[in-house]
């Protein structure tokens, strides 16, 4: 089938960052096959859409998230050390039946507020891969190691034999594509961090984990190995592989430099609301740009970001790094806005996406002009990262398929998967109770 | 007639923060009668609203706006000094009917997203108060002084002429206070400063302005009166009337304890996301509160801030000051809530407003929680403070009247009114497509 959109304001978010004002779109099976602005003789097509004047841009890539931790949110939110008092407490009680109603509720929540493919870290991975698969979204879906029993292993480092089925159970599909996901470089054995470089070998997947997030992460490798995390890392191979780090606030020049020699295939997802609400700090992007470093940027859960979407974190990404660099012409809207949909397209891997060009994968949405907040539009950027939340965002496509229409899930029933939510928290909810 | 409200989750921001969870309130004319936990027996009104579970709670008040700015909105929002090269020359094709189209465009946005008061600067006052005498929306209206020709006053301070008119017309009206608003003190001549307090005076009416929000004011009132300007004000009697002063950057502990000794009637708009925008700086709001200081949030005009609702203000602020003081829990959701709603109500004197008690004035809203973003919800500040966004406030009551339900206004028809401010716009636009 053929779709054409028309009447939008295309973001291409090509080099050029090329507009088209009164723009269209065509795509037929999962790919554009004609883009511009509109002109007499346009033929039309089975399927014709009008963007009502929306705009119409990449999709958002959130780089890093637990979609198995929708249960979390608004949980604890402002208490000291809220990891070891609710987090790892509270994740005995997650069911796989608990974490794929979670996951789907999350890819609903991302699918509604623009964003078109995530990079996932949880456990019971195999659970949210069929999610995944059920919804049609991109994604990268990190199995959990850590050297500790978790809901999903019992064994210490239990992921990493997770892994041996998982990673060769996905990998050929077209949407997901497993990984491993080292909770990160202290919380994990030395030799666990090994088996991880070696199964990505192995199976030829990506890698994310947590680096540099925790000032005591940091403390704690400077003492068991003299080195930063980013040293450890490189030393062990990771550097070598596809690895998507999350966070990485506490991150010197040097491991900016070091990161920098490894290659196009690693990047840093940026978490600036999570970092931030959590009070550990502003994460070093401009010097990590400056260096040619890959950035997206990622929401972190719903109970350290509470949202999913890109929008929230755009503003937030904004005004600290403006005000951190004593800089208000520094990031301008379109360069947070290229970082939010083709920076996480290029972390991700996401190949030919990122970009709306002829021949790349039909993965787009359009964010509504009509609301109040939306008027007027001098600058189609500033409205994107100022202005608009998640709930302008109207229509949402991946891979070629309308994902969201007018608001809703075209596919899914939001009532009916939040209903399957709420009857797999109740053992949860009665524990999160007595721990508040 | 009465109405009685129910199925909500109320939130009275009373002394101990008591809370309805299964709630109910009743209003008769403009008061609140009746609030507390639904029970058996309660009777029926003319009018009853379901209130879908959504949170009830205290109407947010934006403690400093310009409403006439919304035809500035993303304009040149990255560029260095914007106020010379934008703002300052283009409101010189401001006129009366395009401030009065914008205001009404601006009430429409704040009530849309649940705000109920606020307080405004700009020009023409006299024609946003005939605007928000329409609306029905509660507001200190302050006209601008500045030393120098303004579009509605080619003689510099003018505005002080103008109010002599402004401030007794408006004066006894429900629902508006106007008031003087000198731009900031190094905009303003010393004899400029000193009438604007006689006039607040002799008029009884408070005064706003802008103060200690810029470098180079700083600098410029060092050399010229060797005093920091909350000296100068202090000196010249501001402190001794109703005082909003919006932004307070560069205020010194000094300056906070000087401020504290001037009484209740004096306090702080903290506009948290126009100043970490133009990257100018995070005040000092810990130490305010801790010096007993009042303090509200503003988003400044939609050109600085680029919305007028208080959920992003909410958001930037807990993530700034977290960060800032490095303290997760530091200022947790209950008590930006409250800084966002009742805060802002003590600041700009709404008398018998604020919190949600029998006999105080009916102005309040339910912030719906179906959408996707809004479960689960185990603290209802978290919710609202980290996860709620402006499209998510569904009914809002002020004095009373109901003038937002489901989302739209009651009164008032959003098309129309975007129509009318999109064909005041014409010169301006022409005019700012020229600087772009």
């Amino acid at each position: 089938m053929s779709t054409l959109i028309k009447n939008v304001h295309v973001l291409t978010m090509d080099d050029q960052l090329t507009e088209y004002k009164n723009g269209y779109v065509r795509i037929e099976e999962n790919r554009i096959i004609e883009i511009g602005e509109w002109r007499k003789g346009i033929a039309s097509a089975e399927e014709v859409i009008d963007g009502a004047g929306g705009i119409l841009l990449p999709g958002f890539v959130n780089t890093h998230t637990h979609a198995g931790m929708i249960p979390f949110r608004s949980l604890g939110d402002d208490v000291p050390d809220r990891l070891r008092r609710f987090l790892f407490p509270l994740e005995a009680f997650m069911t796989p039946e608990l974490v794929a109603a979670s996951t789907a509720y999350a890819i609903s929540e991302m699918l509604l507020s623009g964003v078109t493919g995530f990079c996932d870290m949880y456990y019971f991975e195999d659970q949210v891969a069929q999610v995944c698969d059920q919804f049609k979204i991109r994604a990268i879906l990190g199995e959990t190691i850590i050297d500790m029993p978790v809901c999903d292993n019992v064994e210490p480092s239990g992921g990493l034999t997770y892994c041996e089925t998982f990673l060769p159970k996905w990998k050929d599909h077209p949407l997901i594509t497993p990984a491993l996901a080292p909770h990160a470089p202290n919380t994990n054995t030395y030799e666990g961090l090994k088996r991880t470089v070696e199964l990505s070998e192995r199976y030829d997947v990506p890698i994310t984990l947590h680096v540099a997030e925790m000032d005591y992460e940091m403390q704690e490798l400077a003492k068991q190995y003299q080195q930063t995390p980013f040293e450890l890392l490189k030393d062990l191979g990771f550097m070598n592989r596809p690895l998507i780090m999350a966070h990485c606030i506490h991150m010197t020049e040097a491991d900016i430099a070091l990161v920098a020699t490894a290659g196009e295939q690693v990047g840093i997802a940026h978490c600036i609301g999570a970092n931030t609400k959590s009070a550990k700090g502003v994460a070093p992007v401009k010097a990590m740009l400056s260096a040619g470093l890959t950035v997206g940027l990622g929401t972190d859960g719903p109970s350290s970001g509470n949202t999913l979407d890109l929008f929230a974190q755009m503003k937030l990404f904004a005004n600290f790094h403006k005000t951190f660099e004593k800089d208000r012409a520094l990031f301008p809207a379109k360069e947070i806005v290229r970082l939010a949909t083709r920076g996480g397209a290029e972390l991700l891997d996401f190949k030919e996406t990122g970009q709306l060009v002829v021949g790349n994968k039909a993965d787009f949405i359009i964010v509504e002009t009509q609301s109040v907040n939306m008027f007027p539009i001098f600058d189609p950027y500033s409205a994107l990262v100022y202005s608009a939340n998640a709930s302008n965002v109207a229509h949402v496509w991946v891979d070629g398929r309308q994902l969201v229409r007018d608001h809703q899930l075209v596919h899914h029933d939001l009532k009916q998967i939040k209903a399957d939510l709420y009857e797999q928290m109740g053992q949860f909810v009665f524990e999160a109770k007595r721990r508040m």
